[in-house]
């Protein structure tokens, strides 16, 4: 019906009082990149939509606490950018941070690669300020550590997706500039090698390790065919890579001598002679480059079937040997394209058509291959959604797999906030 | 009216079912250690207590996913116990470890020593079964560190204090055990002092910090005067002092000369010299022993009204230059023992008597006093209750300093939750 583009938080909730009045509903948009169709109206044409990205001002920056105070429709990349001016970092990083905005991290609890080391959005936040669904500011931006004075309530509205009111202001904490990183390209013939030097870098270098990304062949191949600038030939060969991010205030000689004896004494010397090791940030960001354009050459590449699943670490390797063979079976010669946060057992487990001309046949097996992928997820103690939220796409899979218990309680929460059902509606619950 | 000892999940399901459909209030309680009332049944004779303390099992201890699964009667210093031995540590650090039981510690988000490092139990805490007030059963155990599948229920039950329901099992993320550690007693003139040496080590040695105390003079004095085993003299004469852990995966050299270096940059070879730093385990533990006695020293030196207050760190200084005269003018003589976590801006802020033979009286002036307190702390941006909790104790402070959206937000949830207010009723919401 309209796109409304507020310009501060009195604004929200003069917009949502009269929409609450009036029974409209309210889709809240931050910078458009959720993955899962929950920034989307529905099709009656009858809801508003309301982008914060007017609302973009960095309020504060509390160098003593390692707190900034920002309004949510802030990018992600320009908040980046004002903390490390002064010396600090704020630690939540996605590929999509150049749009995405403060506000829509918060609704998705948004994860990204340093989450093994820094936590998921939701640790990182200190403070809120909420235009609930009838137009009331709720607000807490004290941004204290600690206060246990009630319900956390807060944490509520973090990756709720927009269905229990507007995130308009956010405290968020801040860290301390990592001063030296060093960055590794490591082949590993299989996932269970990856694990087990991920255990010996935890064991020996515990904190420094900030993000270890698997990679498979598959996924590395496609960048180098679709981005040849990114990496003109394979730089490792072998089933599967990691790439370890490691990062501390010390000096860079002791991470480089650590790490080495780690990976020596986790996976032996001749993986070690193959590994790639940056040395400084540029070549770090080489590699990084690497890990980051596999998304969209796998969309170079023709359509794909996206899964953004998460299992106990311990069973990955079962779980993609059990059903490999289960996929060739469904769909013969669809190639997998399985990468992501190993450290933190978040995988994006793709599919790739089989050949550009099956593409039209191939997504109309969606459903099918989705249903395959997530029953064997959920057998393994895993979830079918890690990151990336519910929204409307998998609101089928909330309603397959949540017990009626865990489904009545967020009713409950959702009535008990947003009883006229104007926040919006048709996202992440099922229809009941 | 009874006190019930259920011994199994089942079993507490049971019993609230009965409780529930009778119309019978319960209080859940774990080891009794909470320090707001929040486990202590009314005066009414009608309410059961569910204490957990047969629930002590742990379930799993899960090394590759660094969790560990355990039943919520189960004491914390017996957890400790059974994850070190596996070469694990649960960084929850509690001077009642030897009593408090993990549901108690879940039950009211407990922070303690390591917060500024670690976070609250909150941050700790990756699933959650949970018996809600009517008698089912909710439950979360898979313990992933990424899940973003619809709204984070376990929030709702940590830190409510029993109020939303039974906490009957919990997943709980371990970390490494630090190899090394120095723990160091530095005396310092003043709080600008100490947090321009906390300042330093922030940014010099960043996450090997694990905890920043500070102690005034004369909480020091009173561990001296009542317990002479821990410290036979003042090991420093200075107005403050702080107690400083560093630990590290690395080698010990290299946390004491990181450590020199901060020291000396931020607050000058001076003080450096005074400072007492412990090279082993034994002697840094006579350090903690110091800290570790002041609340009971407190206690033998006679009545005491105590605060559990947070302010931003930036804020403390002026809020005590502020406070302290205020306090004589309204209680001659009244004697601030002052203490807590400066490194996460938590400070105990306890009073005792005059003297011994005004104590009589001054507990009398208790309201007047904690109001005068929590006005200013509240004046200053910080909160009342930093990690006891609210209980009983607290109700008017909530009713107090807590605006109308708060309070309503919260009855909304505690309704959703408990309609019927059977699940520990007359605990963390005031009365309307
Ligand atoms: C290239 C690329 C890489 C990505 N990488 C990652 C990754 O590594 N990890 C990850 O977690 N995600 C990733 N994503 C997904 C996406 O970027 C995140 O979900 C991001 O947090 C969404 O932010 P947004 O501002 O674009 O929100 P939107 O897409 O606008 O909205 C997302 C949801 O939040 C709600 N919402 C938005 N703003 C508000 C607000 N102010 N108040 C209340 N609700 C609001 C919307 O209603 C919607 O339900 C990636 C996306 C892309 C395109
Ligand atoms: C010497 C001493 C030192 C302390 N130091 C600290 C400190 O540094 N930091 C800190 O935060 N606290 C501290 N405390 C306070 C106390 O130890 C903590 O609040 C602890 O977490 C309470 O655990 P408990 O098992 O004793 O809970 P209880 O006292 O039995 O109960 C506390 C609250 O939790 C609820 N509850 C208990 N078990 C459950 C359950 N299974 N399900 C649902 N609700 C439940 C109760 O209803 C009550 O409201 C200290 C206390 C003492 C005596």
């Amino acid at each position: 019906m309209a796109v409304v583009l507020p310009g501060s938080t009195a604004e929200v909730a003069a917009v949502v009082q009269y929409a609450h009045a009036q029974g409209i509903a309210m889709v809240p948009q931050g910078g458009h990149t959720g993955l899962c169709g929950g920034a989307v109206p529905d099709a009656s044409g009858r809801q508003i939509i309301l982008n914060l990205r007017r609302m973009r001002d960095i309020l504060s920056i509390d160098t003593l606490e390692g707190t900034v105070t920002v309004q949510a429709g802030c990018r992600l990349a320009d908040l980046q950018q004002a903390v490390e001016a002064k010396g600090w970092y704020f630690p939540l990083s996605l590929a999509s941070a150049g749009e995405c905005q403060i506000g829509g991290n918060l609704a998705t609890n948004a994860g990204g690669h340093n989450v093994l080391r820094y936590g998921n959005v939701r640790e990182l936040c200190r403070g809120l300020e909420v235009v609930l669904a009838d137009g009331r500011v709720w607000s807490d931006l004290s941004g204290l550590p600690k206060n246990n004075s009630g319900y956390d309530l807060k944490q509520l509205f973090i990756g709720s997706e927009g269905t229990l009111g507007v995130i308009t202001t956010a405290v968020l904490r801040l860290v301390r500039q990592p001063r030296q990183q060093l960055v590794a390209l490591v082949p590993v013939p299989d996932i269970a090698t990856a694990l087990r030097l991920f255990g010996a870098i935890n064991d020996e270098m515990g904190e420094a390790l900030t993000a270890f990304e698997l990679m498979s062949d598959f996924s590395m191949m496609l960048v180098a065919r679709h981005f040849p600038e990114v990496v003109a030939s394979l730089p490792l060969n072998s089933a599967w890579s990691v790439l370890v991010e490691l990062s501390r205030p010390g000096t860079a000689e002791d991470l480089l001598s650590s790490f080495s004896g780690a990976l020596d004494r986790s996976i032996g010397r001749t993986e070690m002679n193959d590994a790639v090791v940056a040395r400084d940030l540029v070549q770090g960001s080489r590699l990084w480059a690497i890990r980051n354009a596999i998304p969209d050459a796998q969309r170079r590449e023709g359509p794909s079937i996206k899964h953004d699943i998460s299992l106990p670490r311990g069973q990955i390797a079962g779980f993609i040997s059990e059903l490999y063979p289960l996929l060739q079976d469904r769909c013969s010669g669809v190639r997998p394209c399985v990468f992501g946060h190993l450290g933190d057992g978040n995988l994006h487990f793709n599919l790739s058509a089989p050949s550009a001309g099956e593409a039209q046949d191939f997504v109309l097996q969606r459903e099918r291959l989705e249903r395959l992928v997530h029953d064997r997820v959920v057998a393994h103690g895993g979830s079918f959604s890690a990151e990336h939220g519910i929204g409307q796409l998998k609101r089928n899979e909330m309603a397959r797999y949540k017990d009626e218990v865990t489904l009545d309680l967020m009713q409950r929460i959702k009535y008990a906030l947003d009883p006229d059902n104007v926040m919006n509606p048709g996202k992440v619950l099922p229809d009941r």
